[in-house]
């Protein structure tokens, strides 16, 4: 099975975890979003992280759902499994159960509390020393873990620990670390470091323009995510940046923290992608406003399209 | 000299402090500032807020400052005062001077701490009584006090003090709560309540949708926000959502917390309202790269509005 | 067996989670544990909370825990369980299998995000109707939790919910808030609310005189919380807090955020009730100097309770 | 004038501002509350800080007291003046005023948002920059600022900028903290570093166990801080233990955050000390029951007192 290493690169959509209106696992939608997401192009997956509603599912739910995806990805591309766990032992077992399965890596955002660099080091040792040679994404998101990191934290842990292959980047504001780890790694004794960003895509078009590889999050049209990293890569800035743009409004309607989950579920549920918009409680819902909003936006979405083409 | 009403409407731009390369009061930028504002169309004006880099002035240097700035625009637009404070007698008597001066009302964001509603209820009330029918600008800004105030406090704040007059809305995400504060109040027992939105005008279009006034924010382009809150009143909702989007690009790179008023003033100084992009330490500065990025999009956005018209 | 009601009063016993040096579930200890607990005389016990590291076990080693201490308790005093988790769909299956397996009731804290009063009413409307006529101990830790509760908000949810029959009281600084919701119960349309206190019980002997019922933490000498308590039932008012305060000095000691774990379970092993100190990655450690430390408080606490007999 | 330097020890008391029940400066209590605090026995005393109110005092009344109170202390001791600001100039304004004035050094605490150590560094170099060679006592106190500071940034601290002599040592917990800067400083190419601890003195006995050179707080009785440093420098390491632990209750009572100001100003009212127990809104009271609590302590800890004599 693939595995994520310093090259990667591309989109790694967050997947979304399809349940049912009564809230159980939804494995027929889980099955068409699986596909969905591999027809729009992406370069890998990630399941079980916060927006994939992990900390809600049982435990038996989150291995069943993990191998599931698995199974149906089949190898196509690297599958990264979130095991970010308040205690070791729990993310051990969970990265060794997905690695078993066919995973490609795990993510792991620091533990509340690892609050000074000293700290996180220490921290991120025990991790790595938990989970030999599994490739680690390391997601560096403050607004949510409290736990500020430094570019060179960062550059020390891709250093120190060899199966450290890939950053989150979801710092915010941010683009300018960005810039400071890309500038860093890959030269002399700093070996590359794949850099996906997140933070809801805000700022996908300046983050490739400053050398980030691709991106990981959860946009519910992960066609543009993949055309504006390829578009990119080709050499075409502004044609990508003209695309990026055009998904804007919809972009920043998702990125509302909490409730974009709602709306990214309820716009994959519009566009056939899975049979629910369910969220388990608590969980964030959609007033009838919501969605009249979402549908002029979906609505002038379609139409800004229809203009750039 | 105009006051601050409960219906209130329009912008206010959230004014930038100019000063010089070397940290000087810059009075002749304050002043083609102002003229520069008020030919956009701007409604009010707010001075002395976060943006205004008050808590980085001396105590006279605030007072010289706001006396300029009510000299220059002389009773045309109503101009409100950022007087929140760690202690109420300074509060009140920043409040005295500006109202002596000619302001129009004054802003007040609970202090960190106020964090049951019975508590921010208890505080609101020392205020008012502090500075008796002075109309004041409730801010809900739990981003950056730390301060939580559901609708039904908002609610019960404004019928008690009629002297709040006012609500700058922006808590995030924040829609579904503009739409009740605006059911909730204008009808029986509770009078109108004026809804400026901020939050950088991230959600700008929405908001008017969903029933704000206007926008209280210090975005680089008010022609922008003047338009957009003017269309939206004339009628055009989509001619109002179309200009809106053009610019977002823009607005997002503005909403950087912290860096933003670096942006803001950079623009501000590129576009010939201000000498100096100068921020008073400690404070954000721009990267090389930064520059090359906001040139970029500056071009973009001038591109953008000529595709429109 | 025994469940929880608006009357429980005396010494809930905060209990550790016993490990052995590999961190493997220690039944041995465990059995000890109980026992010792209950010789001590306290009059209830709650497990699978903060301090029992719940979220550092797996989902099935916490049901064996929990199954192996109702056993060992068998009926003698109501157990209480925690049950606080993201998902409600997790917390309510935890709740119906304690239940079943005979425990007195549930403790739940709100999420983090709850952060207006309106927010959390629903969300304990939401946890109510889950668990319904589950007994709960509704837990005030802002400290940890970040959700701030007023006293009317407490007072609504146990008059709304009658199973919320218990509140453990750990807000600080919160004296005049337990006086409060003490005067503000029991009388007229509202409920007797059982009412224990938290926060390391480091103003035990305050709050016994303020009216709690009694006391819920994890104090490695158990006989200082009976004894104050049951002493000031009995009238002793002085010679509770005499006995209160020559234990203060190790109060303090063990209150110390997160460190205090290490601290209750190293003395634990001291005075022979658990066969290891081993606290579960990553978590804290006592450094050779805190050991010295350490043995000096306990000898200075024999001491000082020589002199008081 | 004495100025602190790197073997500064002993107790720098935090002076409160005594107001008149109006809420008016008293400068009649200043003269005796200064007197007081030397006739304790003081080795310095520290003005301005948050518990001075300076927050809640206009710019020219916070010269006028620290005016005041330098005459009336005369160059007995070193008083450290509060200069944490918002702005550098500011805080190099109100540096150069209170070094003219005769003030022995200032204190600075790192503003919110320096959140990484990065970004402290750069900060502690500016603050350096803009008051060059006046001593500076760094406050570590992340419970309120936010700022999370490790021992080796400590360390950094120290040694690039010779003016940064004293550590304000109140993170919590924090005895092996201040272990390790003790170990670490006074040796080879690290200076010595005067390291004063605060936190309401909570750990006072064991921090001088562990090397601190005294206290830096604003107990309401400085003669016990006094005599407990005094008897731990004479090498009575029991015997200041016994002291300190005799007051424990009411420092535990006291450090309570917020409240404790309004307590510690009612105990100096009571003893005499200051006319009026008056804090500026928005600000704590104490309760009828609260005042109840109070004699009850303050009576109990005479007659502790009595008991060890």
């Amino acid at each position: 099975m693939p595995l994520i290493d310093r090259n990667s690169q591309g989109v790694y959509i967050i997947a979304a975890t399809p349940f049912t209106d009564t809230g159980a696992l939804d494995m027929a939608s889980t099955d068409k979003m699986v596909d969905f997401y591999l027809e729009t192009g992406v370069t890998g997956m990630t399941i079980l992280g916060i927006m994939g509603e992990a900390p809600k599912m049982a435990g038996d739910e989150a291995v069943n759902f993990e191998r599931h995806v698995l199974n149906r990805v089949d190898g196509r591309v690297p599958v990264i499994v979130g095991v970010s766990a308040a205690g070791l032992d729990n993310m051990a077992r969970l990265a060794a159960t997905s690695m078993d399965a066919g995973a490609g890596g795990v993510m792991v955002a620091p533990q509340p509390g690892m609050v000074t660099e000293a700290k996180l080091n220490s921290y991120m040792a025990q991790v790595c020393a938990a989970m030999p040679e599994v490739p680690i994404c390391f997601q560096d998101y403050p607004q949510t873990t409290g736990v500020q990191v430094s570019v060179d934290t960062i550059i020390g842990l891709t250093v120190d620990h060899p199966q450290i292959v890939m950053l989150k980047h979801e710092d915010w504001p941010g683009l300018t670390k960005l810039s400071q780890v890309r500038a860093k790694t890959g030269t002399g004794d700093v070996p590359r470091l794949s850099i996906l960003t997140g933070n809801s895509a805000l700022f996908l078009a300046q983050e490739m323009q400053r050398g980030a590889d691709g991106a990981m999050t959860g946009f519910a049209y992960p066609e543009m995510l993949v055309q504006v990293v390829s578009r990119h890569q080709a050499g075409d800035v502004d044609g990508a940046e003209d695309l990026f743009d055009a998904y804007l409004p919809m972009v920043r309607y998702e990125q509302q923290l909490g409730l974009g989950l709602a709306i990214r579920k309820e716009v994959l549920r519009r566009r056939g992608v899975i049979s629910s918009a369910k969220v388990r409680a608590p969980g964030p819902s959609l007033t009838p406003r919501d969605h009249e909003e979402l549908t002029r936006l979906m609505a002038r979405l379609d139409k800004r399209l229809k203009e750039l083409n």
